[in-house]
């Protein structure tokens, strides 16, 4: 399995448009032969930039029947006129399993996950004065 | 949920040892209050470059809280050593719901994914005289 990730710089103010084109073309992408799958990110830093990461069987899936296919055309014609620059694309492979996090602590059960997920707390350098809530941290688990 | 995606280009020949370290370096990750999951993938061109992707609840889960941590300590002299030049980091959000292909075409249950997978078959440019066997490429299912 190979996975593209092509990085896509718009222009700005092209955000919403853009993101309508991607999704008006993920079925082109689901459609294509060796296509398992597609995500759209938008970076945080800076926000007129985004990953297009699409899973291949193999690296000719992309590389040859997709990008010589007709709905490679289209995916351009409809996601093309927002580009700032043309995207720059590399290919990956998976070095190990994927790896997620178990719902518990590694020797017992472990509360479920939707409470686990609720155990952020408000780090005391944000209650004495920081002024944005986003500062809130968790408390480490294990140290 | 945030991901970051770090860009480690290493030296050359520390292929084994950097994805050593970084499989050592896992359980730090997870340990980590706010880490969703972790993935290794090897760049297919160069294949001295690595991303790191790392799920996280927050920004500040991982921009704060973890790089303020002794594990991040601990992960980088791990992985450090087998660096050619700083990580690059980037923080994506995900724009659309993840997109995965079904296992069936769009108006019928159609084949079982282990039969639809193996439809590849090798393209007509390929058996007239193109040396890789890698040049196969799968026949277009819509056109």
């Amino acid at each position: 399995m190979i996975t593209e990730i092509a990085r896509i710089e718009i222009h700005p103010g092209h955000e919403n448009m853009f993101e309508e084109a991607v999704a008006e073309a993920l079925p082109l992408f689901l459609a294509a032969d060796g296509c398992d799958g597609v995500d759209l990110h938008r970076s945080v830093e800076p926000p007129t930039r985004y990953r297009l990461m699409v899973r291949w069987e193999t690296l000719e899936h992309h590389t040859v029947a997709f990008r010589g296919s007709q709905d490679f055309a289209r995916w351009r014609a409809l996601a093309g006129p927002h580009f700032a620059a043309p995207p720059q694309v590399e290919h990956v492979r998976s070095v190990h399993a994927p790896c997620r996090r178990r719902p518990g602590p590694p020797h017992g059960p472990g509360p479920p996950l939707s409470s686990r997920r609720h155990r952020t707390v408000i780090a005391p350098s944000a209650q004495n004065g920081r002024p944005s809530p986003r500062a809130a941290v968790a408390r480490p688990r294990r140290r």
